[in-house]
């Protein structure tokens, strides 16, 4: 029997829970496997209802019922209970989220749900509660026993998958957080978890680089020459399908993409520019290297349009979609 | 009489002669404005016959003749000889592409050509024969009496504009070389070109964020709220319709462009990644702030694929077209 995915409600506040029922409403015209949340049936119920969607709770104790009752309803592992207030979080709010979080890592850990898809959070309010986290992609890596470092962000669309190895920091700070080990290392899960999570047999890697034109030669910045270029050696030598470093600028147009599987991108922007160019809505965030699948919809809480219909619910079919696929290439390699 | 354009021939070992007669090729069915060739006659009928195209060409010996002539052959000014040898620059060549480039720049000067359409050089080969300039664009920028600073580099195309405010420099650089009054000299300069040449009352400029989130209040960074943040409350003061700074990421995508007529970005890659991910083969690089209305295809001399008729003829027909929409508008305003 094929398990389910676990999807957490994230903030109730937030775009979360309407966009979990608009994604069950969506099951049958996107094809997505069964999944259900982790969260709370109530907020469910209400978010769907001031969404305008006709969408039946069912209530499950464990995963193994959810294959039986995901056609008439979606199905909801409730652990908790707060007010659906769209738009105005609240500390009971973030806990629910951060519950939600644990059980539904902790169910995919066991081996009781086939991946993981997180709603989204605002790290703020649940600083507030008690988490210590980056982001959920560290506190997942922690749960599965993972460095931090050897978790890799991937973002995931139908034209491109970028890696950024350097992300929330300053652009000021990126050169010199730059290392030959820290490119490789990246690089390296990358490649592995195409194969595995993506049935890639060999996976082109097209480094960027930090400079426009790649330095031009150190016309333009030396760390394309002195980091980015031995870091792609020593990944050839590895075995690995690496190339470049390649001029940032002319990487991303639609025959440049078909040389590659993923890019390798130095900064937040360089991955994120692209990849939001060209596929806004469809943009799947993929944490790579851990020994579960855990996948998230590119965007935050929108506490702002929260309750309002107008959150789209593109990224969560994605998120939903993709998270199915690996689970499956993993448990059939 | 609506003047003729002036391309000038740029290097002739590079793809620029064959590009000009495959755009005059193409004139009937892209409806391109008459235009000339500064440059050599041989160089471009060697270049056409090598490209498998059938262009007479039509020796002019001033732009008034060029009306006369467009419809039956390719118009060349011819200034100079040398040996079409595609691949192999030499100084012969780069002498005549200078001299070309001053030629078509004085025809535009005085009156004799609407619009300056530059083919591509290479800078490293130029310098080889006295041209001291980081490009065409400040050598213009001088030939017309401007500053380098004041003239503007915008890259256009059919889903974007965008204006990167630093340019041809290290990554590492970028945070230190933006100010407030660099900021504002560029839009300022840019809100002025959009209307004058692209016919564009109140054009909206979308400011660009340095850092990731455009700094996720000073969390990454403090450019944004130092630099870029007062800069445009300045330009919104001076009655410009610029809006800032903006996360980077998510400013590229169509519903995002709907909402501005230029991007100000505030380095090379954050410009040049969106405008070659949405439109690599339609990209022109236009120079704002000149007295003249001067045109460039994105892109170089390209001197391993000359000669082979692989050339992309695209940006040459793009920045034809769109030279001779601006000079248009600046004749009718």
């Amino acid at each position: 029997m094929t398990l389910p995915l676990a999807l957490s409600i994230g903030d109730p506040a937030g775009i979360g829970p309407e966009l979990a029922a608009a994604a069950w409403d969506m099951r049958k015209a996107e094809h997505l496997p069964a999944f259900f949340v982790v969260g709370s049936a109530r907020v469910i119920e209400e978010a769907a209802r001031r969404r305008g969607l006709n969408v039946p709770v069912c209530a499950v104790k464990a995963p193994d019922e959810v294959a039986g009752c995901f056609d008439q309803g979606l199905p909801v592992l409730d652990i908790g209970d707060v007010d659906y207030t769209p738009g105005a979080p609240c500390d009971a709010g973030a806990t629910l989220a951060l519950n939600a979080l644990a059980a539904a890592t902790g169910l995919v850990r066991s081996g009781a749900a086939a991946a993981l898809v997180t709603g989204p959070i605002a790290k703020s309010r649940l600083a507030r509660v008690g988490f210590h986290y980056p982001g959920q992609t560290e506190y997942v890596a922690q749960a599965c026993g993972i460095l931090p470092e050897n978790a890799v962000m991937m973002l995931a669309g139908p034209n491109l998958r970028v890696v950024p190895i350097t992300v929330h920091v300053a652009l000021r700070d990126v050169p010199d957080l730059l290392t030959n080990e820290l490119i490789r290392n990246r690089a390296a899960i990358t490649a592995s978890a195409l194969t595995r999570d993506f049935g890639i047999a060999n996976p082109r890697l097209a480094v960027a680089g930090l400079n426009p034109h790649a330095g031009e030669d150190g016309r333009m910045g030396h760390e394309d020459a002195d980091i980015v270029a031995p870091a792609v050696a020593l990944l050839q030598a590895a075995g690995i399908n690496a190339f470049g470093p390649l001029p940032p600028d002319t990487m991303f147009h639609a025959e440049a993409r078909a040389a590659y599987d993923a890019a390798i991108c130095m900064y937040h922007d360089q991955a994120l520019i692209p990849m939001k160019a060209l596929d806004f809505d469809a943009g799947v965030n993929v944490t790579l290297g851990l020994p579960i699948i855990r996948t998230s919809p590119d965007h935050g809480t929108a506490f702002g349009i929260a309750g309002t219909g107008t959150a789209r619910v593109g990224p969560t079919v994605a998120a939903l979609r993709m998270a199915g696929e690996c689970a499956m290439r993993r448990m059939n390699p």
